[in-house]
């Protein structure tokens, strides 16, 4: 058994706790919490709940401790610090930031013999590895991502900071004309407003000016400007009803040509469709904790993104299973 | 530079030849044949064509062998033969000797100190990590590989066997019903006949009897029995122009549940379109030869599939651009 701390219970932790009971090679040990323990109820019987100050005291009950904490501020932090007694899975998200990521936590987990394994997820996770193997495939061509249809939480945030705002969502729509010309192998040039359209539901509060609103969300800089963006304006009962799931998904696309004068060509496409994002996202994580888990074993150290490790670490089955029934 | 060698020049290993054209890091060494060498005329200036008994003698200039033979009789002995001298890759396909021929090419590769990876190419290959990554992140739901439309080489020759045949081509369709439930996260039970139909194009001899021909192709056991099948009479000029091609393609698609009571779905879709099947294949073994090459470089040996290889080690870029341009 693969014994799994979490750092963090919010929509991801318990995404991860939902997840575990999936997977019969894993249990859930601890939950580790910044808030009074004593106020977090969690899923599963029987595991407690601690204060995340205790963690490191409990090092030695868990084999892989998952940090669900925030990209922003949380995992900078806490994925170098944890790297030090556990091995460690997180989903730090802020792509840019990766590299300087990447050799903070390795410093730490070479140097205390842990596996940290970072960046965990569908993007960067599962779209990253497809970004990379139909890089490899096909060298002469061209990526595309797109993202949706889904929730974007700093989007509806924003939405949030309007005045006159009372709640809100937004969700990011891949333009279908986009989608289908890169299908076709058309190769186009898109500008960030061909790619994507953005949706806002919005509650206002009473009184407020609508269009008032609707020009601010439309015309505010970075979230909506680039984009050509629709708004409605809807009760919060409807808001509540209609629009309390978190889905997500995309596609990642390559096109590329092959032959001795580039004379064919071909289109791979990968494509997320997500009841939850962060259920998804977790589950990509509890397969990742379990490659931590099997790589540690295998005597390896350091910190590692999806990019680095063998597809046969992240499945139950062993390899003999995997060649007969998989292959 | 990765010195890359060809055993066998067919439509296979005519398409490494310009997957190697593509990839600044690789050349072409040698081809080897089983033709008389001087009958054999390849694209690229310069480069030696060898008779296959020559190969052995030649080890020392080549980092890694590609086998282009076929899995029938070919590769069943030379993946274990050349794997004693040589790297290799091969795209060794008959699913259910896979684990036999994984073992009998480890045990060769293991003794010598090679990197021998089998089974390279989209199905198994791409469609194989795709089915493990899909069930690693979803362990509670179910699969679904479709393949086409494309051109069966297999169902081809079958057509051109019937009396009164004298040319013919069947293209494999998956079912656009079937399909879009399947996306819908239906989880449908598909027959056979429900998943693919089959088209065939016919160039009849002179004479001979239509509607026992079609009669003969729609009722043969374990080729078209099974399946909806239509059956095109045309002309071999038409044949010729419309249908020299070899695409090929397919769709890989796990449906699965997540939450504490399964309440959520989520469905994951990897698919290829290409132009040209062997182009695609070949192209995917480059990017396995220069792993193999990575690999051994590593001081790794033995048999491999692309289960057991880092995904980052079939990309030219190093680790730190993958890093940060990739992720």
């Amino acid at each position: 058994m693969i014994r799994i701390g979490i750092m963090g219970y919010g929509n991801l932790g318990r995404g991860i706790e939902c997840a575990i009971k999936q997977n019969p090679d894993m249990e859930l040990k601890a939950v580790f919490t910044r808030r009074d323990p004593e106020t977090v109820q969690i899923l599963t019987d029987n595991v407690p709940v601690y204060r995340a100050a205790d963690a490191i005291n409990r090092k030695d009950e868990i084999d892989v401790l998952i940090l669900c904490g925030g990209s922003a501020t949380d995992l900078p932090e806490q994925t170098k610090e944890y790297a030090k007694y556990f091995n460690v899975v997180d989903s730090f998200d802020t792509h840019a930031k990766i590299p300087e990521h990447f050799d903070n936590v390795n410093k730490s987990a070479v140097e205390s013999d842990h596996i940290a394994v970072i960046s965990v997820g569908w993007d960067p996770g599962m779209f990253s590895l497809n970004r990379l193997y139909a890089n490899a495939i096909l060298p002469s061509g061209n990526d595309y991502t797109f993202w949706g249809k889904g929730v974007s939480q700093g989007h509806s945030d924003a939405i949030r900071r309007v005045e006159g705002v009372q709640d809100g969502k937004q969700y990011t729509i891949p333009v279908e004309k986009a989608l289908a010309s890169v299908r076709n192998g058309e190769n186009p040039q898109l500008s960030v407003r061909e790619k994507h359209t953005r949706e806002c539901f919005v509650v206002p509060k009473p009184g407020a000016d609508l269009d008032k609103i609707t020009k601010e969300i439309q015309e505010m800089p970075n979230y909506f400007a680039d984009y050509d963006t629709t708004v409605h304006f809807i009760t919060q009962e409807e808001l509540d009803r209609n629009h309390g799931g978190i889905p997500h998904g995309g596609f990642v696309i390559r096109s590329g040509k092959t032959g001795w004068n580039e004379e064919n060509s071909h289109v791979i496409e990968y494509s997320l469709k997500l009841d939850s994002n962060p259920e998804f996202t977790a589950s990509v994580i509890a397969a990742y904790a379990r490659a931590a888990f099997r790589m540690k074993a295998d005597g390896l150290k350091g910190c590692k993104t999806v990019f680095d490790i063998a597809p046969a670490y992240l499945c139950a089955m062993s390899n003999e299973q995997l060649r007969a029934q998989m292959l």
